[in-house]
């Protein structure tokens, strides 16, 4: 059989949909300044679906030090792995903020999050190791458990009776094969918006000799009363064994770190395939992190003003009785009961009509009857863009609820 | 047993050496501007250890296109991921002008090299298929494979013969699963300098059916008359299906592309997982690679200096009497007896005394009595420069004849 020929015949479930999609629901264009306001098609949208969770994308003294970085520095340097030839005092520094931000011992730059979650999965366990994780993670973190291959168990997303059970199971399996076990789950889920259990997670020590890896993503910087996350929130960061996030969510760039002991940080600084093997971060993309960081840490009204519009438009889309989901970040997920070509036309009608953009989630990630809209508010939105947008909600629902998108075929 | 008490029991064959290896033989500085004079622990060395195979790290042109478009654009946007939120009018022409140079139909950006060639394997093959591939083939070539469920042969490197073997191998597996094939080497390996046997490789297509995936980090820009790489070099591009290459090497910055036909492009489009769930490349990234692409096209001149410089580099070596094996590109390996502590104390005297800091690969990459120097030149290095160094080479080979780094103990 022929490789390309068998390709075709399976386009995916999302390549399935992009002979109408594509440019439109997939791979769209958002044109202009990061922000509330953009431009889709020519058109001024609200926007609700980037994840510049402090409104840092385009802060004035985050812009100005990505241009003067990269003034000063081109993309180029430092080139090579950092072992090799890629290291440099900047990015030593942002390790150092980063390990007293985040209150751990040691931290390692990461050239990019996805990579990164995975190739620390596979550094710290062996084959006769035990992953125990959420089914819910996400991808990079089901992509750095593929690559296991020793015993993994999944438990049910932030399901402590199902975690006991797996660790019962892991402890049993360890015990024979000699090996440890490793733990992962997510500070704050991005689609659902839920937070890991992680209090829970980290009690479970008490019976079960285990280490627990987190990714907070959507929580570095949004959650706790520094910024410094979901363990900070949850007043647990010291049970967190190993604590990533990327940069691409509220540090608004690419790269990501990984923090926990000096040991520890030292064996994956030796030990991480992506990295040792694949360029370090560019300097620009180093320093534009030391300016956000700093910003993260000294305006704490960034945070307070993403909160303010996180909770008036949760508060908001709830007292008008629309199911969000059990979220308790800025994710901000809106369910609707419906197919996949009602998603469509609803989407369609959202963002020709009532000018709002925001991303559109469907089967195979919800279930076939589930449209998931899902909202991501920032600090630079304002309550004036969440009543637009709850109002605009409303009738949307009510078109839905009336089978109007059904029958009804509205065009962009 | 706790998982991280068994970490600390074995740190990895690098790490093994970190107590007096950091900040000198691993982590080192590399200052300044990058080129082939920069400053190492504050003394001026010759660099040859850098992949800025063109010069363009620091390029005026790409110094300004890089500074410019971070002014304009922030190293923020556009948020989110190429299918969600992250796509832009610049990464479609950045694809465009990449399939018009290396001459494929399509091409697809990726975020980072070393994640996209892994979900590249990841996404064109399933349980049924059978990977064949290269035994010195790059790290992310190895991941994408180790991610792979279904059965993979391994191949002699660069042996035809083995190749036929794992061919016919492969070949009755796939019968039986109803899979097809996936070959997978590289345009230039990154250690050896020797070229895949691209043409004997595609030859096999006579009586095998299978697809061919080559990794060409280090053959764009540097291999073929107009510098689109191995392929083009060899006259072969055509029989390779699908071509990657990093941007870290000739085009001196980060992120990656991969080409093919327009069908599989599409079917990668929508199924890489590294790209569908993490961010799009940087907009000062893609419009800087745009502006290095232009360079790399417009001035062959620097690809001329460039094997000038290898050239004579490679000749001098040989004239001298050195082993530098089998390469046939720019990167230039000089083989040497020694054990790892010789090669230390080599490595010491190199950079202390001769100021030349290069690359050095010992076991268990190399075999236990082999020291390997790895030169990368470039063309920003001078006909002075591989003077200099042919002749602290022949030094530096002499005291090691003489068994000089096992008694002798050099410092820094």
């Amino acid at each position: 059989m022929d490789l390309f020929e068998k390709l075709l015949t399976n386009r995916g479930p999302l390549g399935s949909h992009s002979h109408y999609a594509h440019g439109y629901f997939t791979f769209p264009k958002l044109e202009g300044e990061i922000g509330p306001r953009m431009k889709f098609r020519g058109k001024d949208v609200l926007t609700w679906s980037l994840n510049n969770y402090l409104g840092l994308a385009n802060h004035p003294e985050v812009r100005k030090a990505d241009a003067d970085a990269s003034a000063d520095w081109g993309m180029a340097y430092p080139m090579g792995a950092r072992i090799m030839s890629g290291n440099s005092n900047y990015h030593e520094q942002l390790e150092s903020e980063l390990s007293d931000f985040v209150q751990k011992p040691d931290t390692l730059l990461l050239n990019f999050g996805y990579q990164g979650v995975v190739s620390i999965i596979d550094a710290l366990v062996d084959r006769h190791d035990v992953i125990v994780y959420d089914a819910e993670s996400h991808a990079c973190i089901i992509d750095g458990v593929r690559l296991h291959q020793g015993k993994r168990f999944v438990y049910g997303h932030n399901d402590m009776v199902s975690l006991e059970k797996q660790l019962e199971r892991a402890t049993r399996w360890a015990e024979n094969t000699g090996g440890a076990i490793l733990v992962i789950t997510e500070g704050v889920f991005g689609m659902s918006g839920n937070l890991g259990n992680l209090k829970e997670v980290i009690a479970m020590k008490e019976k079960f000799n285990f280490r627990l890896f987190v990714d907070d993503a959507h929580g570095f910087g949004t959650m706790g009363k520094t910024g410094a996350g979901t363990g900070e929130h949850l007043g647990c960061q010291d049970g967190i064994d190993v604590y990533f996030s990327t940069f691409a969510k509220s540090m608004a760039t690419i790269g990501a770190f990984v923090s926990s002991n000096e040991q520890v940080v030292e064996y994956l600084r030796y030990n991480m395939r992506s990295q040792i093997f694949a360029k370090s971060l560019p300097m620009p993309i180093t320093i534009g992190a030391l300016k956000r960081l700093q910003l993260l840490r000294s305006k704490p009204e960034l945070k307070d003003k993403l909160w303010e519009v996180v909770n008036a438009l949760q508060t908001g889309l709830r007292e008008k009785g629309f199911n969000i989901g059990t979220t308790e970040s800025p994710v901000t997920p809106v369910f609707l009961n419906g197919q996949i070509p009602d998603a469509t036309q609803l989407t369609l009608d959202l963002r020709e009509n009532y000018n709002i953009f925001c991303s559109i989630v469907v089967y195979p990630v919800v279930p076939k009857d589930v449209i998931m809209l899902r909202l991501i508010p920032t600090a630079a939105h304002t309550l004036e863009d969440v009543s637009e947008t709850i109002a605009a909600f409303e009738k949307i629902a009510q078109k839905l609820d009336k089978g109007l998108y059904s029958s009804s075929s509205v065009t962009a």
